[in-house]
């Protein structure tokens, strides 16, 4: 990494390091971001005092650190955290479920509050505003995925994760998230929460509404196509509230026999509980499209041929290690086109706050303390979220 | 199986069969042919006899073997069996790579010849006429996709693969392919074979062809689209200067530096010699559609990711046990369709031998004589094959 910061990074050596990293592990490290160098605005101004709880261990469980955030620069916002969601990644990434882990880290990446300061160049945002902040923190803002609104494919290498990634802007040389009374964030990753929203419904879109939004929108689905949601969590019960509010049929498939009546008033047309993949075959070959939030491996095989031959599966959720598997056998046989999607760029992430916001669209969630947070990890785990954890950051 | 026998499979036992098998095994049992009820015409006229060389075992080298053929029914067709080619999958099937396989099998999905003998109800095909037969031999041919032309996708699960499969029409019990004289087989499933084409370069068109050319023609390639080809073997050679003759600038991909100006030769612009993912990368996102026919698990990710996000990388290639592991960092951050094909359909089987006549485009073939099969099985393993056997049947 030395050698980056004496001269910028070719593309040509961001996607060699890019393949290397993928062939060597096949873990996270194409995902790990790079040092953020380009982030601007650290200057000698007094840091911010952040209270929050922090990963220290992959172990571990999380605990209260009080910590320092970056002063805020002339391209910031700073947030008054009120809301900050829990996700299954918080639990993967801090457990070093996909790829070693710098500690302490504080999670959280579906922060919602109230804008409480800016620097001077910040236009976008006033204090008071509502706003919210995702899965990402930073970017290049120069390469042709950032300028087209799809800076988690930043072509340089940039993509700087809001929690955990280093980041030479921080005072701990990570960047730290929302399970925490305040962040700082440049302007250009903060979302505006409209008026009608409140907060504890706007936090879980920005994470577990985009990341199914976005590709769901890639898809084009017309109304009346059949789609498959699997996996009936934080993503997959919000997936089936957006999908039906376009007019989709809906067939919901969970491992877990009491949230079918959820599913259902979500306005699911079919649920199945799937004890085995004998439950999958009625519906083989039917679906228009199906996204799988699943974040453990499964057999993607038995999933994907439920899709129409030639149609989408895309695969959301991602897996301890990152590793699923297929085989050629099926996918000879179903002609389903697999394929994943990353979150959502920060238009996309605009576009489903306002969508909800409009459509009345609002995950369904349980406000919790910060002191039920580990609780709270346990029981995401053993699928007993109905369905999004929602931290009140009043509590840290 | 007796079940079947006294009333024809629904549709929906044949996809609970098929995701059961599936989910049982992750082995070829998707592909193990169901016993073909339907085949017609089997009398009791006398049988063909027919000299080959059969595997007997899956370590086991291939030998000679006389057996015999149905006798020729209504709609039959016997050919005098000129050439056969060798497939690497007659292989792994031979082997038990993919599934257990009964023995003994004469191998061979590759098949040119003369015919010989029509049935009554034949009107495709005279005596004297050049004919070939590729991958498969039955089917139900009522369902949809029997009837669009697709019968290797066949919904009643009633495609029948043209050696080692359950047939009862057969003397042996199974259908026993084209390392052999002659071979019996229904009218609908031989393909006509071009004056001006000779028997020896018809031959491997009749798997490595289709095989290859049935999912380039579903890409709609455009003139001067980056086409990645990956394995350049019997079918990657053929792959090769397919797409060169549809205008596509062409990227080969091999492991055998050997291969590199054989591959230019066909016409690929650049000849990638693959040595590491490090070889790869310059290639990242940049082409427009990729197929692989390396039949040995690899890097499904690493090759996935030099196409371009939201298009196509088409697995043709069956590795043992059919298994490819892939990861959903990689499938999030290339966002590229990985999908499979199989083989192709008889109107498309027609098409590709027609388009080859047509345009003049032959495979790289070496002849050899029945004594030679083993030694050829080893050179095909160990990527020596320049490119495609063929055997002379008249050395049988």
């Amino acid at each position: 990494m030395e050698k980056e910061k004496e001269q910028p990074t070719s593309d040509f050596q961001t996607r060699r390091k890019f393949i290397q990293h993928t062939a060597l592990a096949t873990t996270g490290l194409a995902l790990a971001p790079a040092l953020n160098l380009f982030a601007a605005n650290f200057t000698e101004s007094p840091s911010i005092k952040s209270r929050g709880f922090a990963a220290t261990a992959a172990d571990a469980k999380l605990s209260k650190w009080n910590f320092e955030r970056r002063a805020v620069g002339d391209n910031d916002v700073l947030i008054d955290i009120k809301y900050s969601g829990i996700c299954h990644s918080d639990i993967h990434q801090m457990r070093g479920h996909w790829f070693p882990q710098q500690y302490p880290v504080v999670p959280g990446h579906e922060i919602a509050g109230i804008v409480s300061a800016v620097g001077k160049n910040v236009s976008k945002f006033k204090v008071g505003d509502k706003a919210g902040v995702g899965c990402m923190v930073d970017s290049c803002m120069e390469c042709k995925s950032c300028k087209d609104g799809e800076e988690q494919y930043c072509e340089n290498g940039k993509m700087t994760f809001t929690y955990g990634a280093p980041d030479k802007t921080s005072p701990s040389g990570l960047t730290q998230g929302g399970y925490a009374d305040n962040i700082v964030v440049k302007e250009h990753f903060v979302i505006k929460i409209p008026a009608n929203l409140d907060l504890k419904d706007a936090a879980p879109l920005l994470c577990a509404g985009v990341t199914t939004y976005a590709p769901m929108m890639r898809a084009n689905l017309k109304k009346g196509d059949k789609v498959g949601i699997a996996g009936i969590g934080g993503l997959g019960h919000l997936a089936i509230k957006i999908a039906v509010s376009q007019g989709a049929e809906v067939y919901a498939f969970t491992t877990t026999e009491a949230k079918k009546a959820d599913a259902l008033a979500y306005g699911a047309k079919e649920v199945i509980v799937v004890k085995g993949d004998q439950d999958l075959a009625p519906h083989f070959g039917k679906l228009d499209y199906m996204i799988s939030t699943i974040p453990y491996d499964f057999n993607v095989d038995a999933y994907a041929s439920l899709v129409k031959p030639h149609r989408n599966f895309t695969q959301v959720g991602i897996p301890i290690g990152g590793k699923l598997s297929v085989t050629a056998f099926m996918m000879a046989r179903n002609r389903v086109n697999i394929n994943g999607s990353l979150i959502g760029g920060i238009p996309e992430t605009q576009a489903i706050v306002d969508y909800c916001a409009e459509h009345k669209i609002y995950p369904t969630i349980e406000v919790i303390k910060a002191d039920e947070i580990n609780d709270a990890w346990d029981k995401v785990v053993n699928k007993e979220a109905r369905y999004r954890y929602v931290i009140d950051a009043s509590t840290f």
